[in-house]
């Protein structure tokens, strides 16, 4: 029996998430469920969208991955099911798959059932889709072509500033590390970071490269360059957070 | 090997959780465990009643719920197993099993082990009994009769005030939705609803169908009439929690 | 298939954990997964031992315990994976295994896997350990003999002063309660407990034996004497943390 995994803003004080589960349970006895967060700023589609992409690779062919990040619930927007890379994919059509959607091979619209609460389709609506397909019923079982492109989010530029490049955070973790938009392909070794007039540096390998309390530019673990403190917080200490400019100068 | 869920306040931050994990996979090898919550205010016996009301349902038959919130840990209350329709219920006497007593078929006391801590009967009472029905002993044979009747809480009362019924707020979600004891039933499609002077307007199918940061009242996704604000907090706005008074006018 | 259980300091809110869970259970399927915890304070080597230490002995024989609690991950220090009473262990070379150190019948030193990012050996270091141990893989075909002693924290030590012992906090959790390192053996049944200038009185047996708000000390579920408060937090009302001295009297 396949994983299921779960990305929602629900939290994990109240029941929201444990009802999906015995949907899961129920429909598709013996899955595995994981989760990845439920801890997600209410309705925050972009943060939802970047933790997809870091994680659905890492887990295994087969795996269902249920995204309910669904400001829009109860509205016209789209229900979706879709399939890439040997994976499947349900959530809202609101731009939480922007990752993948460039490398899919099927997409359905899922129907709203009879009775489905207006606003908690995790439970009624995408719960079962998702364990519909991991009961191994095919995509096309489930749904009907969508008439229009599914939203995709616009990823923000990289720009060129004379010598420089300019970028911004696009995720803040638990420990304060700033993720940029810079990949490693667009700064070469030689480049140097700042943010908020402070002077980062070249890129290092790893905290350690700097004292404690050590400001410093890595590449990260899902492939952008990161900015951090050693031991504290580079988000408090520069004071930025999502959508905060970050430069590498190349000369 | 049927599931086990588990409701505490014991948090996430703290071993006890797991230390009643490793109990269960010990004693019931192979064990599916699923979390409700484990972030109900410490001793929060009324919102664990309702979370578990939510819940059980969803599950598939053959579920055991482990119910820890257990501020009389130690004392002379007693400990409880209990079946009803197909599901098996372990946890203190307190209340928090009021939603299934009515529907119960079976019912004991279960003894303190041996060695038992008295600060800690999850781990050493609890989760062995729940472990035990997960493995198939019948419940008869995990405890005694109980001789009076289990404790149950009182639910909030609904009350007739001229041309309005007055309510109140049983349960307040991560979201700031407030739930209310309204059923629908009790309120007609032409009621219209209020909360501290706030007028809320009739009942609406979902957040989009007011603008962003309105308000609105719904048949939310338990059962029970909801106050919400559309991406934003009812709770905060109104300045309203558990046992706050909300009126529905019917003329 | 054995279990696994994960214990880090990298919180619920990012995707670190879920990567994690994906590439166990992508290298050992069909592998149980359990949480200790995810939220202890970045870095806080000593409360991980200490959680690892009450925890581990819960699960059955075979589990495998993954602590990723790495403040110099990418520095110099070795990654280790050790046997003991029937158990595994894979994590950095730190002190979080100081609690089964003195049990281990094979440890060896990991070897860092060539791409692995140097920020994360959670993901692409420990979690691949611990699944090949998971699914059966000899220790010893997993690294190489450890050159040295590995590291073991050194407990704070308790000491008499006249007709008292004085001792210290340990832990502190959700609910307030002062964990000290008193062991039962170490103060007698007529011991009397003192923290910062408040009486507190000889060991109780639970929370119950005091009238709601009051004081008390007993015999916690980990094996170490606490000191609480009945329904409320002892680390506020004495404004104690770890590190914090207290005393028993011996006469």
């Amino acid at each position: 029996m396949p994983i299921v995994t779960l990305l929602t803003d629900f939290g994990l004080g109240d029941s929201y998430v444990a009802e999906m589960k015995g949907v899961l349970a129920s429909r598709s006895p013996g899955v595995s469920m994981v989760d990845v967060t439920h801890q997600l700023h209410p309705g925050d589609v972009r943060a939802a969208a970047y933790l997809l992409g870091r994680t659905w690779h890492r887990f295994p062919a087969g795996t269902v991955h249920l995204v309910v990040v669904d400001p829009g619930v109860g509205t016209g927007r789209a229900s979706l099911a879709l399939t890439a890379a040997g994976h499947a994919f349900v959530g809202p059509d609101n731009g939480v798959f922007t990752s993948v959607l460039g490398r899919r091979d099927g997409l359905v619209a899922l129907p709203t059932p009879d009775g489905a609460s207006p606003t908690f389709h995790g439970r009624d609506l995408f719960a079962p889709a998702a364990a519909a397909l991991a009961s191994g019923y095919p995509l096309d079982a489930l749904g009907t072509t969508l008439a229009v492109e599914p939203q995709a989010l616009v990823p923000p530029e990289t720009k060129y500033e004379g010598k420089s490049i300019v970028g911004e955070v696009i995720y803040v973790d638990r420990f304060g590390n700033l993720v940029t938009n810079f990949t490693a392909d667009l700064t070469p070794s030689y480049a140097t970071f700042e943010a908020e007039d402070a002077e980062i540096g070249p890129r290092l390998r790893t905290f350690a490269d700097v004292p404690p309390g050590g400001l410093l530019a890595y590449l990260g673990s899902g492939g952008f360059i990161e900015i951090a403190v050693r031991d504290g917080s580079a988000a408090r200490r520069l004071g930025l957070g999502v959508g905060g400019r970050v430069r590498a100068r190349l000369g």
